[in-house]
């Protein structure tokens, strides 16, 4: 497996395929830059999925999370790019990310999104 | 951007129209005056939206909260007047404030605004 | 506004009539004595309730909560009784008290009172 | 009033006949005998309900869980147990009994029994 | 009773048959092996379930964590071992199994399994 | 004894005459009046002491602490004579008393006072 | 071993003699008997001792302290006697042993006996 | 007393000149000026002396606190000030003041100034 | 670098020989067995130390704990056996080694092992 | 300001030279690579020191920090690495630089370096 920083998420199948169940990974080292100013900004992300046939392999969702280290991007679109990139990569039956941003100025952000492509 | 207080927020495109996420911002650097005495009131102010065509931008919430620095403020009243100034700003599908105000004569005070525009 | 303990609440109109929203007071100093055996009880007191046409004044509300100061209370009826005072003042929409008393005999007892007028 | 160890519980007339209210009760100093190995076990004893006539006095139910001092007891069935005497006792509207028992060979039990006599 | 690791779980009559109550169960000292590198993976596990005719014996049940300390065994699949074997050997009303694994590459993973058979 | 509050301290002999050890006793239901403007004031109260031939009985010192209840008493002052008091009472080899008062006005304030009568 | 509470303790060869460490031993399970009351007193226990040639067997110390549940124990006194005993028993180089007992009257204690029988 | 902020303290004579003893006071709700940027900047401020033969009263050193709400203050700069002007004011035997700066850039600043007047 | 548990302790260089500065190490994920029972036990371990010409290597380091996993060890034995154990690979200045113990029949223990080479 | 990540580190004078005070400052967002994985790093500093003629301005500590970010650092040396730049920077009476660095393989690390150019 590689150990370069990467966009692409590697897969494993679903070892209880046709079982709802959620599994949640979080990680407070995510980094990368801040589009207007240039400088770092720092935020602990969570994910929560429900797999349908696929599962995140872990080392690899750390790759991906190290893609962005040298890249700007803006809290509320992070998050959401992070989500549909999960989602493209596992098709899962829900999902949610959260992003949780160190303050700045005083101010503390945390946004979250969330999908669930079950029939409810 | 101005760097002056001002009532005045600023909003940029939301990037995933369409989708409901939630963007949640928190400061405990809040301060106003109390209109019955002019002493300094001290707040933690929690605010979560669903944004639908706009969000806002953190800087100008900021310099928005600033605004109140020298200004009376009831409890009750300066926390709706938050929901609806954003309410105007932004016409989110969802929107909560919480006003936390610091301890006076042993009392601790909450406020929480809470208004849903989408058809449920 | 009188500075001596005394039942009687104060209330000024809700700045935002028609909007229900929620004020949560809360405090660590209240005190009435044991009805058996007269010593000394402590509590915490929280207030969440929804306004309708009136709120109450917080310093009326301190004064209040120092009229039982000197009195017999027992858990079960204080907490009742603090819920019916504030009912009949203020006429709210919905109101939660709970009186969380210290421990005595190795045990800690909460009571939570509820009342809610809509139209649910 | 008793001051020795008894299964008998002393009640009260609940002063609010007529309101569902909820009383909470909770204890760190029960403990009981295992009846395997004898030993003591300790839990922490967690009652939530909501009276209908009757309330149960807490130095009674002080001396109730002291009757447990030198008995051997299984978690799951004294949490049972409790619940079943208390409702006896009082045939509250609802009731909530919890056994938190401490950590034995890494191993820590909770045991959670409800019951809702209301026409729910 | 057996002192040996074992995957076969002793069991023994719920004492309140016909009674919906809940048995919440944690261990902090779950240990297995990583299937990959063969090092030391390190969990917690909570075990909840509502027993209908059985209960699990919590020293078996020790014993069958034990088990996994030599095994590989991944994130997500020994979780729903674990679900699938306590299933099997209680046939209880209901079970909800969490593995809280370890930070690895500064990562933390959960993984939560939940099972309902009553008719809901 | 008395069920009266006191400001007389019962005392008792002291099991250990000759070995330095301490004895640390805390409250946090001590209320007192403010002498300025009459309204109730909170603490919490430590104590420390390294007994000499006598030792305060538990129930004796509630009683002291409930004796200002009804009394003016500023918090520099009463943290000393709490600890004259007892020094009085009891001539102990040493004492440290804390007296930590509730918010107000957005200050928090701590006194303490220590005495040590040993040669050193 | 006994599996009886007694006030016998077992010991074992210091695997280290002659080298200065700690061991430091709490449990959150003990309990005795108010001596004027008869009612069940409880406290968590530290020891922290460095030996000299003997240790404490841990289950005998917890056969030691079950030996107290049925005994009436005043904190100041009790504490000293735990002291005194587990000193008879090893003759440490030092030894502090610390009794934190359970809110009585609002009223918390803890009593602290140390000895250091080095040359210091 | 003036209910206006002013940098003069008000105080009064110590109740028990010749003992040192401590008083400790804190409050979260001091803000001043960046003098760069012009934002306001809050932080928590410590103070800890011994009086001599005088005490700062408590309102006048919250009116103190206020009089820097707006003006530009150095971290360094202004701990340092407040440890000047409160010991002109006092002539303390010690004083200890801690400047407590909420996070700006990710970097969070303590400053503490301690002065000893006594012969050590 | 091996990846199987040894007792062997890989060092690397200090890079600043000659500065006293402290490393800390801790990990959650120690287990071995119980010497008497066979069954598993765990513990926290805390390493600090000064070094002198070595550091050790932390990846050897943590197949040094695993060595332990299939090894019976007394609490007390183990926490000096690891002192003794860096001490020989690394003659460092100072070394502390902690063994904190998972609850073993509600007692936790935690053995401490310091040793100063310095000339103080 | 150079707004760039910089090894180069701004002061401005100490506004009370000759007064031992002490000014610390802490940031979670420390971030390097491994040398030897090449894979992200994450710390806490915490620097703590007491100036003489000069101070660290904070923005340009910032600068300094992220100055690491694509750079190759082991936990021992760029602890002291970043206590030596500093200590080159302002020649301070005392300073004191901890890393503490997240967890890999199960493995906490905490370096400090404290040096002391006082007469003592």
């Amino acid at each position: 497996m590689s150990t370069e920083p990467t966009k692409e998420l590697v897969t494993f199948p679903n070892p209880r395929i046709g079982r709802e169940y959620t599994i949640s990974i979080d990680t407070d080292e995510f980094t990368a830059l801040c589009p207007v100013t240039g400088q770092p900004d720092f935020a602990t992300i969570n994910l929560d999925y429900i797999p349908d046939k696929l599962c995140v392999e872990l080392k690899s969702l750390k790759l991906y999370f190290w893609s962005y280290r040298n890249e700007g991007a803006f809290h509320e679109d992070v998050t959401n790019r992070i989500c549909d990139d999960i989602t493209d990569a596992l098709s899962p039956l829900y999902i949610k990310v959260t992003g949780d941003f160190n303050i700045r100025g005083g101010v503390h952000t945390v946004v979250t999104v969330e999908k669930d492509f079950r029939n409810k």
